[in-house]
């Protein structure tokens, strides 16, 4: 006997699969609204959606009548017919379908595809499945508003959302985890936990902190500042306006100017909100002339920096329009290259540790066809990436001619607990701004030198990171960053005077203390502090009051019993030296 | 006998008598410079200064010219006439004159009057002197640009700055004062301790923190948190820019919108980088219901804020473009106001003590002709500031009428080392920006109530208060500020090893060690570290490395002898606990 692996279905099988169920979805609709008028109707990462103009809006209880005629036409197992047919023909058939118009002049080739299956044609390249039976187990999960093109300017259409797998099994265990992942939307949990707003008053994308949420970013940064201190780099400010000037030496003007907000006027000088950080640092490096002995100067800082992003893709944390990178340069020889990127790598997965991640993805991007820089200068500094990759043992794979313009890049990417890929830290060479900039030292030889610059963030973003913390924990952070560490909860009146005692003993040690002392029941205290993922609770009644203890029992319900105040703190303490 | 006071000069005289020192100034300048055009020449705090448009620049030996026909002026003993003249014979008395008949036609009388003195004669409202002879000993300080009318438009005159008292003592007293304000500018102390810079690629007015000038930024920003923590307030984030529309509900728009930066177009809305923090603050207060339980509510934050000010205006880190204001918003009930400030005025206390202010005079500003809210209200309001600081015994002035437009405030100004008065600490009431933003809490009454804002800074901003401290300590922090702390500098290359483990042993307990390992002699590195005002310096022979010591030295260039490692250590310790 041969063994058989589980017949586990293909990356492209359930692409193809669920493109096919897209059909069928398309059909469902255009038999319940005959006067539909479609737009795309692609696979995505997770499953598939189309884009329809529908006469109204849709409700939930018609995805479950298309949901009823997408089994009917599976049942049916109508084939999958390709055609190819002239431009012309095309139009023809799709004369009352704007949408596939404006797609079919678009086309490069006179000729085109179709598919047919039971009442309904499509244009497109496929491939299909055979029949509707072909099909797995599928679930048509939301329906959103979405632009045609992604373009504000054009109609807003209908998308439904769905997906598609080999088995029951498969699906369920993806509709658990888009459950779960739901749950953890930072977005939900932000608003929950009181972590943060946005507000349309103050604009689309630019984030209020509120307090508790303004804790954890406090704690990161002050972590990240010592640990960046320790590690030899030091801190800087820089301001959040500056000429335009800058931004023309440096190429962003040029190149990144849709991502720039418009220049103000100040006496005749036009300024812009910075998108970076670095020619601030570079101006701080050539505030004096520089030896090759002072070099590496590693300059860091927590620099807000502000990007256009249309309002349609702007995502709670993860996608706004100001943010404050954790952001560095490294000014180096090119022979220190090596080892400081070994350095960031080293602090890169200190940093990831420290924030409990363990599983992440390592990407190096080599030269594009455009570049900045000579090839020389490229082959070493990519060799030095690779070197120090390799040294400090972090599997990787290359992106071909994925790099940036002015140098190769390590990207690593974030592994949440739902297995979701983040992006994490990245470190970049700079070819090209050294050279605008004209930035140098005195080489051993007393002549002028060009430094090797490395931009490099660990964290990414203060905003998108703390998206993902959130995402990863759930909410429930480890202790050292929760907002709130323990909530001491007196069974009565008369416990409040040892209660407060306790929580001066806990605040004086620095532990984030609250004291519940509303007129509510125990119960519903304990059950409010579990739901706001506080990580200890205290209870205090007249057992405890007599023994100088409280009872503690953690978010998970967990029960631990009577403690010496001094035995929890000790406790408490391990948990946040330890960043459990 | 009858005891006299000893003849010291009234302000009125002294002003009187500089006055005529500049009429007597303009006239050497006249006989020197027979085409000269003659600005204005008024006296100033502490001296007097004259506008010329010359034929050609001014030198240092030109001064010295002009103070000996001065003094042969003075010692002529010429009578100071007055006359009262129409306008028209002024114009022809001035014809040559372009500055004064601009100054003339904007004169509201017909009648005008003019002064003459020797061969000079100028328009001028006096008093003067009776004759030069009045005019007390005087120098002639600095020359300097000067736009006419402080218009960036309009021609640049050569200025002549100049002092003169009543008694040479009172005039050697100044000098050396000005000659000490000099050595303690904090423009010349940030160069030459590189704390900071502002160049003219980036803006005037936008500042970059070097890195020993954020170190000395982090400790206080560290500190100020850790303080308003304990203090019961709540730190926030938020952003940079935000919709105009903010601007327009405040009420900035229409009332400092010659301050505000111009709009950004972002989608069609216009958008603009904040001057202030209050709306974010309030939006975070209003993020969700407050009942009258949660109040009083603390926001605080270190928020970098931008106002446009006039290039000429510009002055280091005192006056510039973009500034972190270490501010709060206080939300409180009426009730809670009083204890609010009493609390506001006695952390600004303990902050002014933290920073070696002992000295500051405090002025509560009243209600003025035009104001925001009822009369019952600010009286309200100000009999809790003027109970406040009665609770606190905080001598202080009133200010009659000079409160802003929407609440009555304290203002305390900081007298430093050389006794001149730095802005301090600021809180002011505000009834405006509650009703524009509707921002209330619910009562015991269950109906809703209008909220009472306390704004407030302590430090003011981190920018200005950084030139407060600079000039303050003339750049010799007291340790717990100083960005180094201790320089190790081994006598010869065999101590580096020995040297190495005690800047490690240093650095591990958190302080700002540096070691001069430089091939340079000695006596020069102590020189150095003592013009970089380190307090610390420890040096490193076969003596101390045999007995395990360091030879400590103090920037006074006071010789400790030498110290056990742990000895320095605790030493060092004590003294940034002491903040001393």
């Amino acid at each position: 006997m041969t063994s058989k692996a589980s017949p586990r279905a293909q990356p492209e099988d359930l692409d193809c699969m669920r493109h096919s169920a897209a059909h069928v979805m398309a059909e469902a609709v255009q038999s319940l609204f005959p006067g539909a008028r479609f737009g795309i109707g692609p696979t995505i990462e997770d499953g598939f959606y189309y884009d329809f103009e529908l006469p109204r809006t849709l409700t939930p209880e018609d995805l479950s009548a298309i949901d009823a005629r997408m089994r009917q036409s599976i049942a049916a197992n109508s084939p999958f017919l390709r055609e190819e047919v002239t431009k012309e023909a095309a139009r023809q058939l799709f004369a009352s379908q704007p949408y596939k118009l404006e797609l079919i002049d678009e086309l490069p080739d006179e000729k085109v595809t179709v598919y047919r299956q039971g009442s309904f044609t499509d244009l497109c390249r496929g491939p299909h499945v055979a029949s509707t039976k072909g099909i797995g187990p599928f679930k048509l999960t939301s329906i959103a508003g979405a632009y045609w093109r992604g373009d504000e300017h054009r109609p807003m259409l209908q998308r439904i959302y769905g997906t598609a797998f080999a088995t029951g099994k498969d699906l369920e265990e993806y509709l658990q985890k888009v459950e779960e992942a739901a749950r953890r939307d930072h977005r939900r949990v932000g608003k929950d936990l009181d972590l943060f707003s946005l507000r349309e008053e103050v604009g689309p994308g630019l984030v209020l902190w509120h307090p508790k949420g303004a804790i954890i970013r406090r704690v990161i940064e002050d972590f990240w500042k010592q640990e960046h201190m320790k590690r030899g780099y030091q801190l800087v400010y820089s301001p959040h306006i500056a000429r335009l000037d800058l931004w023309k030496t440096s190429g962003h003007w040029e190149m990144y100017r849709e991502s720039l907000y418009s220049p103000m006027d100040v006496e005749g000088q036009d300024y812009i909100v910075k998108p970076m950080n670095c020619p601030f640092h570079i101006f701080i490096f050539k505030s004096h002339l520089r030896s090759y002995r002072e070099l590496p100067i590693r300059l860091a800082e927590l620099g807000t920096v502000y990007r256009y992003e249309r309002s349609g893709t702007l995502h709670g944390l993860a996608r706004v329009r100001g943010f404050t990178q954790d952001d560095a340069h490294i000014f180096c020889r090119p022979d220190q290259l090596q080892n400081e990127i070994v350095a960031v790598l080293d602090l890169a997965k200190f940093m990831m540790k420290a924030f409990g991640f363990q599983d992440y993805e390592v990407l190096l991007s080599t030269r594009p066809e455009k570049y900045a820089g000579t090839l020389e200068i490229w082959a070493e500094a990519t060799e030095a990436l690779q070197k120090a990759l390799e040294r400090s043992s972090t599997p990787y794979q290359v992106d071909p001619g994925e790099g940036v313009f002015y140098g190769p890049k390590v990207d690593i990417k974030l592994k949440d607990a739902l297995g979701r890929l983040w992006q994490g830290p990245t470190t970049q060479v700079d070819f090209n701004l050294p050279q605008r900039f004209d930035v140098n030292f005195i080489g051993e030889d007393s002549k002028e030198h060009r430094v090797v610059m490395v931009h490099r963030t660990v964290l990414g973003s203060m905003e998108r990171f703390m998206a993902t913390l959130v995402e990863h924990y759930g909410g429930a952070f480890p202790v050292w960053l929760a907002p709130v560490q323990a909530v001491i909860i007196p069974i009565a009146d008369r416990h409040l005077d040892y209660v407060r005692e306790v929580a001066g003993r806990l605040s004086a040690t620095g532990l984030r203390v609250e004291v519940d002392d509303r007129t509510e029941r125990m119960n519903l205290k304990i059950r409010e502090a579990q739901v706001n993922k506080v990580p200890y609770m205290l209870v205090v009644g007249d057992k405890e009051q007599a023994a100088g203890t409280v009872s503690l029992r953690l978010r998970n319900n967990q029960d631990l019993g009577q403690k010496m105040v001094d035995e929890f703190l000790s406790m408490a303490n391990a948990a946040i030296v330890a960043r459990s």
